[in-house]
């Protein structure tokens, strides 16, 4: 059994951790903590959780934890992962990070768009946790950072085809859209319900942080400088995230050749669905899940290729791809508690 | 044309009111105020309102105010409105307060539930603004009391039956259900979009300050103290207010009976409408209007009446209730500005 | 491992049964059966089960089925059910049947809400699936009936505190609510997006026929005939029902004799969670789970109970209690395959 | 006066019709007609018409409509509007088509994308009942086709920016989101709420008939064709719809000329609101109004303009245009009942 510790278990992606790891087969919760929920059981702060988990949020203490995991999921705001990641290593426990601190090879990018970094050697070094795309570095990681949810869709639908020489690196544009609770548990008057609900909007038109994760890794593929129009929007649904992505289809590539990468490329990973021709991915289909669903469609007219992706955003887009980074580190079936 | 103000124009029935007496055929809508933003554009704050109010919200200045209006409206937290009203009074201006500082006769009762009252005879002689059942009260009030959301259902449902001798005093049982926007657009856990929507639940079992209000009234229709349980719900919906009240039908009376004595209480009052044998009101129907849908079922084996009762909570639970007051107030058409 | 199959695999049950039967540990899922969707692949009518179950969907055939199977799950219209299971009895398959057709143990219940029945014997003989309730007789039923989602609300709430005496079996009220799902995939004006979405009304109030379903239960309780009042309503959500039920407390008994009886009910079933006093329900809490939520809150001076019940309708009300009845019946785990 | 009438009253848009034409402070709606409803009052079809509208749906005759009615709206299918309207101006009556069947100025375009045409030189003459760039040609219509609700978006924002030189007319993407209530209140697996509620996806991904409406007005305004990728999806709301267009500046050209250029088109029109720099449109702003709200975004590195545009697609998208169109048809206020 492997001993697992969640630090900042009560956001909503670390209250996912919670409910999954508490039911896989090959792994012991041992330790969550909480700043703000110290002393409560995780089940006041999540009654859904009652029954599943009999964890009491603790106060961090970084000695008695190493103690007692083998793996550590850090899922906490932005910035204080890279002041603690560097004692877990030194405790002997491997770390599935899930904030950005440790997403970014080019430190620089990741100073641009959040703020100094404190551990950039560690960065530098660390796995970027797309599972299907890097799994042969993540086996031996010692720090994963866990991909953004918005990375993870585009990354997963178009690293493939840019390798392949199906797609222009010129002109990508992602039109997404997520789910509220990518906002995540915090007030803010966008999250209330009565703004949030029956509204469809776009936000961050000015510049996501996740745009620079996604053209680091699109440029690493491609060999050269890459760069995207995004523009994130907020569905009035709780989990889900689609984007939409129009592509140029190099020359005398059409949409077959597309799908034929995409499913040579996922034939062996269990959590991406290629769709049928003509069939759509969905939210709803993989809410609840740790799939992404990838969709094609194409505009004969313009050379123009249309890539769908669709995850469930607390899921693969965090928490679930955790435990899968989780599971391909400690050598168990990819899929173990996540189906 | 009547001039017309709002003292909290910025929370959601506040801009309720501003959209309705924007477009009133009657009416001028001079000054609106908001303490948290003063010296914005009303359009700011709601941009569904611009192109329809160009007003800026101001801070309150009770003498300038009462300068420019002749009706107020105040949309206030309760507690503010009976240091502010007095005064409106003095200045020649009559008030319509949403809040629950003068919906009580019996002060006690306000203060076993809210809080010490600092304007108690100026609340004993205020009318309860419950429009089909105090018309004749509320022409020539100066202050009117708004009702409540949750009261507006039970009351305009009930009063009649048991004023009629339909149903018994004793045993009513109200299992509400309210949209999230009667919680306000302050920011909290309940409010959260990830907690509210898929979600149904009850909410302050153990007493709701709308239940005295509820059994002041129906005390005085019955001449005789009336005690009623009351357990109010919360709906994934945005607006929307639905009551269904569980009563004993007297010895010998018939749902028939009942639907009889709601005919004719409410044959020439525009916004209650009776809903059919075998139809039910739905919150669908009365979204967005100033209307009440009643409608009725028995159960043949326990002489057991049920009342079904649904407005829009910001409208006729709130703010369109509130511009029909004024209208009564006026003189004007009880429909003007609300159809 | 138990060889199991699924008739009906369609529907929202179905489809659900194919979801957690696929997953299950000690089961193996060798049959799915659709009339309508004969020789297409389960996840092409669900693409949410693409990559967990490759079944394809076959007419049914007695004999081969019978062949491949040790328990069936019939997912069908009431109805067919009495027409196939004596037939897979007869086959030596188990069967749990989640129509009414074997929720009756006085068949002219049955007939009076439904049709005629023709396997009546059958049906008299049939064990009650509610698993805390019925555990012991569910072990070694041939068929077992599998309660309805209504039900299955109120009799976990009700049936100890009537056993128990700490309340009067008079004058029970059960505002019962739930999400679409419960009324199944076919199509209908109400369950139309633009017809459901922002609504909330009650439905059947005339009459729905699960009250004659609880009534029997809770009368065998109570050693004598129970009637109750029973108006469901429809919440703008997929999954959840919630059940706040009005009950008379026996003199002298209050809300903390209510809670010790069913904590020592449930102690030991691991899907019933008490919740502590001042903590409610909530169909948030239960969705996408095996659990049925309990919360109580009693009003001093009418000497009320009113205890609220919830539940994932379409699991612990329909398919995941069915694969409890299977648990139950196979010697497993209760909560294999559950959690 | 204005008499209107309404053929085909009972959809979404009829209704909607019914319910503004008969709050119009100008317009006596005196027939209404539905083939599935004939007889029915229309408050029994719609309850929230009740006590708003008291006309019963008529089987439609045209000579006796002819007689009752100045101005008629036609609400149906597409291709009965073709058959009916030639009749309906012989009687005198003009006309505003809610169809595709009149909005084409190129017949062969609506009979590549819908059916042979057999009104197709009356198609040639009406006018396009884009208000806010067609006013001049509605003024004196005798048949104006009401655009469809997704070019209504799209060609608000792009034909002052095509016309005035700011974008290119190649590789304009649009990306558009429409609520469910555009597909009409027919039952379909794709409207029921457990198959659209908490879902997103996009829909018709190898043309949308939408598309050639569009490009057809974008083609005149450029003076040369233009091709667009139009992509829609459906969101989890009833009303509103969103369009997210992507386009090329003009080399020189900024976001701050694209807001100029808007400005100074729409400065004199009442339902266009341009949102202030760094503001975006949303669903929820414009439900239940009739505006359309535009914002803008660009990103310096590619010569990218982000054009957002909303309305809701029932009103601004179909019948709210449909009575602007009327209004200035009729020479009156073009807000009059819109407000």
């Amino acid at each position: 059994m492997i001993k697992a510790g969640i630090i900042g278990a009560t956001g909503y992606t670390g209250a996912e951790l919670v409910r999954m790891l508490s039911a896989h087969p090959d792994v012991e919760l041992t330790v969550i903590t909480s700043r703000q929920y110290e002393g409560s059981p995780i089940s006041d702060v999540y009654p859904s959780l009652s029954g599943r988990c009999e964890l009491v949020c603790e106060a961090f203490d970084l000695e008695t934890f190493c103690d007692r995991v083998d793996i550590a999921f850090t899922a906490l705001p932005h910035k204080i992962p890279m002041d603690i990641v560097p004692g877990l290593l030194k405790g002997g426990v491997r770390v599935v990070d899930l904030s950005a601190d440790f997403r970014f090879r080019n430190v620089a990018d990741y100073e641009a768009w959040y703020q100094p970094h404190t551990a950039s050697e560690l960065s530098e070094k660390a796995v970027y946790g797309l599972c299907e795309l890097y799994r042969d570095q993540i086996r031996d990681a010692r720090v994963v950072g866990n991909p953004g949810c918005y990375p993870t869709t585009i990354l997963l639908a178009l690293v493939p085809l840019l390798k392949a020489g199906i797609i222009r690196a010129e002109g990508i544009i992602s039109d997404s859209k997520s789910g509220v609770s990518g906002a995540g548990r915090g007030l803010s008057l966008g999250s209330h319900f009565c703004e949030a609900n029956e509204s469809f909007k776009a936000y961050k038109v000015d510049g996501h942080r996740h745009r620079p994760e996604i053209e680091e890794v699109l440029s690493a593929a491609h060999g050269d400088a890459v760069e995207i129009t995004f523009i994130p929007h907020l569905i009035p649904a709780t989990r889900g995230m689609l984007s939409t992505i129009y592509c140029t289809l190099v020359e005398g590539k059409t949409e077959d050749d597309a799908r034929k990468v995409l499913a040579e490329t996922y034939g062996a990973s269990p959590f991406v669905r290629l769709r049928e021709k003509g069939r759509v991915p969905d939210i709803l289909h993989v809410q609840h899940t740790n799939f992404c669903d990838i969709g094609l469609a194409s505009d004969a007219r313009g050379g123009r290729l249309v890539v769908m992706s669709a995850i469930d955003n607390l899921l693969k887009g965090a928490s679930g791809q955790a435990v899968q980074n989780m599971n391909i580190m400690a050598g168990l079936d990819e899929r173990a508690g996540l189906l």
